[in-house]
């Protein structure tokens, strides 16, 4: 249904525009044909299409039309597989067109600050290269299919607790270094249609309100084109969010702000052309996604077998001895767990997606095992009817009797969930229970875990064979299981984000979730792998780590200066085993000793590659400038320090396999003295100080000059941080100012070329 | 030469003033006969008298006359003992006196926040009760004399490094718990004539020009009514600081300050009464310190005894196997270490004192071991001309000839200094070599530690039998170490800070020092052993630890309620063992659940006994309401929350001996309702949330009464933080708007009379 713009038709009225900028309802904005705007559809979200039926009440989040559960980001970023992400994307795309979504709610590309986020299930990972390749992907896959994308949720949204007031306060280096990157990738490389502001604060302002957010960052720096939408209910003072630059109020609401907008632009507030920019936004983004009378028919087997496909290329094989993983095709299995027959594949909340079909994982065991026996115990009970006791008895005899026995633990959907975040990283007790009294009883265990958020394996790790992380898999995860534990798909996920060995341990930790309305940033940049890897914290498993069947060998390790301040890394991996396989090539990079300090390592590239048995294939990885860039706050800028950078090849965040070092001229800043800089700044400059320091020892004897040159050293010990204004007061010989006049003026001005 | 202050006489013009309030020279103010106000000498420091020599330049920090070096704050602290901080705090003033200074600047109250700050010497502890009780005996005890003391640094001055200009960013709770409360105190019981106001910003502006700091919250909350002094160099914008608050402008500058001030109230940016006001408390402070004709003379020899004593009580026992300490009267001792013969005693930088004397630990052994073999070897030399592997053959050798071996390490002087920070943890490798080679010879060893900073104990603790740390304790620190390995005197000295394992386990590893000018206080309250214990972070020796040559039973531990939000504690301390000793008595306090996070126990109550053996003595600790108060920033005021209030008697800050819990009634707060009210504030109130919600099922049939109520729970859920008025947008049936002003009406009128 699109709307033809008559061009010469009357503008619409002041009204008409202001009302054009606030939802129709909870799902669609208002069309207006003068305007040339259709009605658009917004709808969730980021794994799966949960378009709203029509008779269900606003926050019906349980009844939606069927559409496919594909894996959330949580295990969809594990695959650190760009392609395979844009391909679930446009298998999203497709079943938006096919539900006449115009905007879909996604990619959720909030960093991972603390394991206990309730809607970490949503995210990808708590490293911004990362969660920035996967979402631009995803907008991309998303967006050929014509429908519009929204990246959310813009910015600092990193908790649920109190998640509508607080305020994330958090220094701009921070901002720019941790949570920013991912939504600036996406809009530099995918032109996303819509951006979804936060509900949250940002040191202390609305992120609905921030005009240095919305306006100076997202549009000025970084070039975004398209609507900023509100998250639902985000608006409080709507004129101020107008003029921030949030253009949509989502839902529409009874509130009258139009009429406030109208009211603000007639009282000159506000200039009526702030109301024609975000109208014109909207046509734009109107213009560029489908609505199309007959939208097209999915094939959803083929989505559920893409489901299936993406979801086995997510699940991690954290740890495999004895000859565990795979399961032989004969033999006995015990399979336990309530969860391998009703598989938890999704999280709670607004990207709640009604499933076209969901597999169990027993089943799909049962399918690919034709020659084995495969039993079942329910082990125990998510409901608490049963007795937890019985239940484990039941799973222990089955499995004492069985060749291996493979446990599904997890988490409850209503354990994970937007809206609240969790208060700790365990397992329910009774599945630990369970879990230690079956690797006691069968000769082999197998433990495959889902879960939305991050769990600790304290307790109960070491006493098993093997683990598998198989998150929240969509719909289609039993069947991804089954193909991991059974070999005929070789794992090759990675982790996208740490698991700690406790809560404890956590950066976060005690800053997590904020009281009194402010949530404290005190780790600064040091999030997730950073932190641990810098403060040499202990975890269980680091941040990139994953197993497979097979075995690769990497080799050639090398790094090449590409451009200034950029290289080029070159790598040969061979598939050194007797399966097929997929591994991850990591680079991480160390910078040099600077201004400011530094992650132990950060990711800076990576590229996921698939090989027969013995093949190769040598993958080049191109650093760029910002790969050794920091945010710094003096100058408002990306900067590279000069010096040495340590470029490593490793295997995850951890174990680094090869370094190579890599000599940049970074950015060479000579900043002019002032009366206000430090007098360590006028000693250790390259041609003042020496300057200075003849000026101060002159005309005495060579004695003097000794005793003197000590006392300044004593001075300078004590007092380095001291403005030179008040230093030369505590001379004993006052310096002329005429001397400072002028070693002010040439200390910006080099008295050889610079060449070096 | 009191000046007596003719207040007939013509006042003082505005220009004559303004002089008044900068120094004269580097340590002394000018006087004004005109205005009745002498000129009055400040001189450093905290732990002995530095009258600099009149020839010596502004900084000739090593050309003082020779006064005596009582142990510094690091070691002051370890006694917990408030009554001889205050002994020593006479015996400054009295010296102070005799050189003719008339404030002495010191006490030093900061709070460790990071063990490798370069001046953590001159602070007494990680804990502010500790810092504040003892930095309050110590003004007490300086002003008895007639002399002035400076209480400093104000405020958050924790660093060395870029300390003139570093911002320290910090949130307000924090400020008000951790780093204010010494300060606190010592204004409120014991009315210090000058506090002097630190050199670094907090949250972005000047100490010395923050009105909030030195008027709103010193004066005006705190009740202080003496001198803001400005530390050396701290004043930048001359007329900014007197507005904010800081009277005097320390040194005497050549800047022309005194005619900006002039200028700005001739010009009318600063009201003259600013500048009166200012005056009249130098007039009043000058009235309230001495400065007599004649100064009194001091007895040098008696203050020796008492640095002695007072080191005596503060070495800290950490560890003590196989009956190593204390040394028998008989047999072979093998002193080892450079710092045994030239004691390691006091820091560098401003608090540097020309000690009258100082003794050496191997001759005060031998004098109080006259029928035991003491032999010296130098097993390190600081200054690196001897080889150190020839020093530690020597000492090996000696060590395995004797029945013990004492080991006397420590950091160089040049290690630990105002004007810099540390960067690890560490005892020179060669001393830890010399550790272990020593242990592995001898039958027994034992280690005295001479440091101004926490040392890491790492590679070596585990190998010997004994450690003393000893601190740096002021000229008679040899006798004292004396005293307490023979037995002399009985160690009774607490850690007044954690020693942690490793220098990444300290609360702000990574954000100490900061960078770029800002310093992030991103631990908040989790300074020191609440960090650890919070954290469950394992440490070496926990703050409050200390071991005794005797041993002590605590028995009838009682908490009674002593008034509102008050208690009393009170437990009956015995020696059990067979020598005179003394016992510190800790009481510790563990909040319930509230608003804020909570420390896992904060020191709030503590006493020293003296204990015969046998002897019994019961101790009564006063708990006030800020002992169970948090800094609320909503209300901006200390709030006691209602609940059960662990009490627990401790050995130290891991080690719990008993706890009761007391039940306090707190502070009630109802807050009225707004439409900004979070949902779940309407929804939790006691009397509007059930009216709320029987209005939204009012009119339904039971059967859509359930579904909605289901929804709404679900909602409440997702949306517990989205303020009201954006949540009635979203709700399927509008409210009446009448409805929601009554319930606002009556939010904070109760239904009933409160006498629950």
């Amino acid at each position: 249904m699109a709307i033809s713009h008559d061009r010469s038709a009357a503008e619409p009225s002041l009204d008409e525009k202001t009302t054009l900028l606030s939802g129709q309802d909870f799902w669609s904005t208002k069309p207006s044909p003068r305007a040339g705007i259709p009605s658009l559809v917004l709808s969730d979200g980021p794994h799966g299409v949960r378009r709203q039926r029509k008779d269900a009440g606003n926050l019906g989040l349980y009844d939606s039309e069927p559409a496919t559960c594909f894996p959330p980001a949580v295990a969809l970023a594990s695959s650190w597989d760009p392609e395979l992400v844009g391909r679930v994307g446009e298998a999203l795309g497709r079943e938006a067109r096919a539900l006449g979504v115009n905007v879909l709610l996604g990619p959720g590309v909030n960093i991972k600050r603390s394991p206990l986020c309730g809607r970490n299930f949503e995210y990808f990972s708590e490293d911004p290269l990362l969660s920035g390749v996967l979402g631009t992907a995803h907008v991309v896959g998303v967006q050929n299919q014509g429908v519009g994308a929204s990246v959310k949720h813009f910015a600092a949204n990193n908790q649920e607790t109190d998640r509508m007031q607080v305020s994330a306060d958090v220094d701009e280096r921070t901002l720019r270094e941790i949570y920013f990157p991912a939504f600036e990738r996406i809009v530099a490389q995918a032109r996303p249609a819509t951006v979804m502001c936060s509900y949250n604060k940002i040191n202390g302002t609305y992120a609905s309100e921030s005009h240095w957010l919305l306006t100076q960052v997202l549009r000025e720096e970084w070039g975004f084109d398209g609507l900023v939408v509100s998250d639902w209910g985000a608006v409080g003072d709507r004129v101020a969010a107008l003029l921030a630059g949030t253009d949509l109020e989502m839902p529409g609401n009874g509130r009258g702000t139009d009429a406030e907008v109208a009211a603000a632009v007639r009282s000159g507030v506000l200039e009526e052309a702030v109301v024609d920019t975000a109208v014109a936004r909207l046509r734009d983004v109107a213009g560029r996604v489908h609505a199309e009378a007959r939208p097209p028919a999915v094939d959803f087997g083929m989505h559920h077998r893409l489901a299936r496909e993406a979801a086995a290329d997510c699940l991690v094989l954290l740890k495999n001895e004895n000859r565990t993983l795979p399961l032989a095709p004969t033999g006995r299995v015990a399979v336990i767990g309530e969860f391998a027959a009703a598989l938890r594949y999704q999280g709670g909340g607004s990207s709640h997606v009604n499933a076209t079909q969901v597999d169990s994982p027993v089943d799909e065991l049962r399918a690919l095992l034709p020659d084995a026996q495969v039993d079942f115990a329910q082990g125990y009970d998510t409901t608490g009817r049963s007795e937890a006791a019985l239940l484990r008895e039941e799973a222990v005899a089955l499995a004492a009797g069985a060749d291996t026995a493979v446990l599904v633990v997890g988490l409850r959907e209503a354990d994970e969930s937007e809206g609240f975040d969790r208060e700790n990283l365990l397992l329910p007790p009774e599945q630990i229970e369970l879990i230690r009294a079956v690797a006691r009883a069968a000769p082999r265990t197998a433990v495959v875990i889902l879960n939305g958020g991050v769990v600790s394996l304290e307790d109960w790790h070491d006493e098993v064979d093997a683990v598998v992380e198989a998150w929240l898999p969509g719909q289609a995860g039993g069947g991804a299981i089954a193909d991991v534990l059974t070999g005929r798909i070789n794992p090759s996920g990675r982790l996208a984000e740490t698991i700690p060995l406790r809560l404890q341990d956590t950066p976060c930790h005690l800053n997590f979730p904020g009281e009194q309305g402010h949530v404290r940033y005190g780790e600064g940049v040091m999030v997730g792998y950073r932190y641990y890897e810098t403060a040499d914290v202990a975890v269980r498993h680091p941040f990139g780590h994953g197993l497979s069947y097979t075995t690769f060998a990497q080799t050639g390790f090398q790094v090449t200066v590409g451009g200034p301040d950029a290289a080029t890394v070159s790598v040969t991996v061979t598939n050194t085993g007797d399966r097929h396989g997929k591994h991850v090539v990591q680079i991480y990079v160390t910078p040099p000793r600077r201004t400011v300090g530094s992650p132990a390592r950060e990711l800076r590239g990576f590229t996921k590659v698939a090989l027969a048995p013995g093949e190769s294939t040598t993958v080049e990885i191109a650093l760029d400038r910002r790969a050794f860039a920091y945010w710094d706050i003096s100058r408002d800028d990306w900067t590279v320090a000069p010096g040495g950078y340590q470029v490593h090849l490793a295997d995850n965040a951890h174990d680094v396999v090869a370094t190579a070092v890599l000599d940049l001229a970074g950015d060479r800043l000579v900043r002019p003295l002032t009366l206000e800089s430090p007098v360590r700044d006028w000693f250790g400059h390259p041609w003042v100080g020496p300057a200075l320091t003849s000026a101060m020892l002159s005309g005495l004897t060579e004695e003097e000059a000794a005793a003197a040159a000590e006392g300044n050293a004593d001075a300078l010990r004590l007092l380095s941080s001291m403005a030179m204004r008040q230093f030369v007061g505590f001379l004993p010989r006052q310096l002329p100012d005429e001397l400072l006049e002028e070693l002010m003026e040439t200390s910006t001005v080099s008295p050889e070329p610079i060449d070096d």
